[in-house]
């Protein structure tokens, strides 16, 4: 199946221990969409300004991204900056620049409304449950927010909820938006809102998923896939829905979802997030290899299962 | 094997936000025994004041642990005070009262010098080397230290590293004593310090062992363990200490010493932590069942393992 992809595409500013870089090609579109693209056929909506020139397309074309979708607005595309000081789980913003994002109203074109898997970057959360609305043949909607819409946009968002079929957040998120400090009892409250699944990322700890009771297989159980320890990590701009990418991506590859699947694909989650953060911006994500991905997939499964 | 524990009986008053107790059984070599009686024979060595009475002792003795190490001196027991707040997984001190443990010389019984295990708990690193240099027959050395020592006996504390095998701290106490912020890099300067593996634990997320290249196995590649997402954590005092106890306890257990026993170990030291936490103080270590503790054993490994 292919994914739609719904989300940002940006030019950010990063400094990191490791260096600064300047107009960087990023946003949630941009490194979902090719981690995404080593495992199915991707399509994205998003809006981008006059700055975003055929070049930077080409980042994505190379990788057989369908860029349709990406419309072409005046003024300058989103941008934002930031730096990773003591604790690379997180930024703190320089800037947000929201320019042509600032009135982006997704469009989707026809040619994309046979799409079976959609995701949901982290926009508006009305802007999400439009692009829903808009699509009669999916299957499976994963979905991202923040902390700014779970305060700001809680109805909204309460709305797009029960939309979604899996939602992709943090330990922070998720414990803001179910007003719990205790893990499992904010995933059940969140399961509650309307997702069936909730994958909640630990940054360099990995992902743990929860399932809704009976949700593609039997019983409750969670399951938690690890992160790579990373010898330097160069810029972890991205490393979110690059995890985001790897699990839809393999998702949507298989012929049938299931627990088992689910599980894999959250391995491929953390795999993808491990490659993005060892260089700046998206260059890692550009030029990988299936081989490549599923021997650092073989990794992960060596690093946490006995034998 | 039988494992000799050395570290302290405390009485702690506790403040979580489950409730609050007062002058509870604890201490390092406390928890780690309970923990660690498991799977095997434990002898504690540790000094209590005259408030610690018979029904104290029974707490270890019903378990099978050795007290014939214990020291009962003149004055009160080591006493601390603290609460979690926010974060469950850093206590804020109220009181330390050092008591009799301020004079504390660990005096090892003549029937526990054949000891071929012993775990160094969380003392001054000078009293940690004399215990070593104490015992001939050791093979395996487990050791825990903090950053009180890290940053105020620094050159003692890299001497008691050339004697420890495995040595168990968290992420911060590791960053520290390695000046280094990457867990891969500071891992490999801890190790080159002395020590054959490392364990650093990661609080509700598990912990990761990293060896030194041929330790225990070929290879130098880590292993990560989880943790189990724990609905209500009670009182998370302990909780690093039942974790070294399962796993020091099970390594204990083993005929032979490799990396598939290591990696399991990991899991053992999961559970045992994960135990210890549900309750105030080490109620709930008194009372377990090996089958109790292997069958949290097999949800950690099906919370983590593919099919």
């Amino acid at each position: 199946m292919s994914i739609l992809a719904v989300g940002s595409i940006a030019f950010d500013n990063i400094a990191t221990p490791a260096g600064r870089k300047e107009n960087v090609l990023g946003g949630s579109a941009t490194y979902f969409s090719l981690a995404a693209s080593y495992f199915t056929d991707v399509r994205v909506v998003a809006v981008v300004g006059e700055d975003f020139t055929a070049e930077h397309e080409r980042v994505l074309t190379n990788r057989r991204v369908d860029t349709r979708g990406i419309e072409h607005a005046k003024g300058r595309t989103f941008r934002w900056g930031g730096q990773y000081l003591e604790n690379l789980n997180e930024a703190k913003t320089d800037f947000t620049e929201l320019n042509v994002f600032e009135k982006f109203q997704p469009q989707i074109p026809a040619e994309y409304k046979d799409s079976e898997v959609l995701f949901l970057g982290n926009i508006h959360p009305t802007l999400q449950s439009a692009v829903r609305l808009e699509l009669s043949d999916v299957k499976l909607t994963g979905g991202d927010t923040m902390n700014f819409w779970i305060q700001g946009a809680n109805g909204e968002l309460r709305e797009t909820l029960k939309l979604v079929t899996v939602l992709l957040i943090n330990d922070g998120e998720a414990k803001m938006l179910a007003g719990e400090k205790s893990l499992p009892r904010a995933a059940r409250k969140v399961l509650s809102m309307g997702p069936k699944a909730l994958v909640i990322k630990h940054g360099e700890y990995g992902a743990t998923i929860f399932f809704r009771e009976g949700a593609f297989g039997v019983g409750s159980h969670p399951f938690r896939a690890p992160a790579l320890p990373i010898e330097e990590v160069i810029d972890p701009t991205g490393a979110g829905d690059s995890f985001a990418g790897g699990f839809m991506g393999y998702i949507a590859s298989q012929p049938e979802i299931n627990r088992e699947v689910i599980k894999r694909a959250l391995f491929y989650g953390g795999v993808m997030g491990s490659f993005a953060v060892e260089r700046f911006g998206t260059e890692r994500l550009q030029s990988l290899t299936r081989e490549q991905i599923d021997g650092r997939f073989d990794v992960f499964r060596e690093l946490t299962h006995l034998g």
